[in-house]
């Protein structure tokens, strides 16, 4: 299924669209990878906006699929904090202190990731069901199933759920 | 602990009771269940309201958790969507376009796992503490507690946890 | 890495700051840990909150790190619940409902887990980020960063991640 069949493997399911949690997410996934271990991170529901290109391509939609568009994120540039929306800034006030503390940001990540091999997949179900078509994303990117998850994930060091 | 000892294994803790995570647990516990895993999943906390029948069955109940019992979804079909609460029409716009794309719903999800005999658990301290009692479940479901979830989980060749 | 490392392993990523998932976190880690796993959580963002000792200790703080420390929950105890915020009273509520049904609270819980030896972990980059200098947490807290979990990870029987 993967790669080198005798690395250790891991993955990471992303299913939620929060800067936050995206980014905990990619931390994991490129440690484990500068580690030498094989990830794969299989994006799906709200999780697929961090694949986002930005701007919406020209695809067969539903007027559902469409305001959905609209209302999602664009990339992973445009994610929300999951906490701290009262604050209203809470986003901006976080990419703040991190460009102070010279940490990555969610675009550097993502690239990160790309760089150090780790297997992007998107979820098939949840792209038909939010009108996401392959165009709108990343081209990195694969698009797969659940079974395909699972066929990983079985032979996984340790598989999360980040939610 | 498990009816085939051989047999690789999964478990899944539900501790969300909102429809998108439900069911993103449900759609990894029927794909893994048909590929031949031993799937547990552990209803937890919020996540116990994916288990009720419906109505409030006329079990002991104090005050408050009276209240919790009004103020929780009182069956599958019932849970809200975890994100796009503002929509107001969320999950209704979400099940519809499911529906277009034939896709199952939850309880078609729930019906499913039960017939490929994915073991359903309810966490027994949760019911304690929000005053669920046996009777308001689907009939299928165990009640346990912690203890048999590690149990399991120790030789699962993927646990997730779904919050 | 762990102690005995003939012992089996497992490992729990916090990282909400939530009353409800924190317990979670804590029951699934002590019912390991008294079932003889060796037990490793990891606190990382908000679930930074769950080790702070309460009060702000005296350290270097940017503006909006302090602006950061006085939106977020000071200690354990003040944790708010991640459902039924319209209520209001959520966390007290559920605080007495647990405690008629004499069931740990959570500074309890956390107690028991630094009993059982359960080796917690506060994520250093997570820290750097929200301005929280090892004088804000518990002292029987280690710091250190993702390469260290994911070093105890691959060797995990379970492996969660509670966002």
């Amino acid at each position: 299924m993967a790669e080198g069949t005798d690395a250790k493997k891991a993955t990471i399911i992303v299913f939620s669209g929060t800067m936050d949690k995206v980014m905990a997410a990619l931390i994991v996934a490129t440690t484990a990878a500068a580690m030498g271990i094989e990830v794969t991170m299989f994006f799906t529901f709200w999780g697929l906006s961090a694949l986002k290109k930005g701007g919406i391509a020209d695809c067969e939609r539903n007027w559902m699929q469409k305001m959905l568009g609209w209302m999602l994120p664009k990339k992973a540039a445009d994610l929300p904090l999951s906490q701290l929306h009262m604050a209203g800034m809470g986003a901006g006030m976080m990419k703040n202190i991190m460009a102070q503390k010279n940490m990555s940001s969610l675009e550097e990540l993502l690239q990160m990731a790309v760089d150090l091999d780790v297997r992007m997949i998107a979820c098939q179900t949840s792209m038909d069901a939010m009108g996401i078509c392959r165009e709108d994303l990343l081209d990195n990117v694969e698009v797969a199933g659940a079974a395909t998850y699972v066929g990983v994930a079985q032979d996984g060091e340790f598989n999360l759920f980040i939610s």
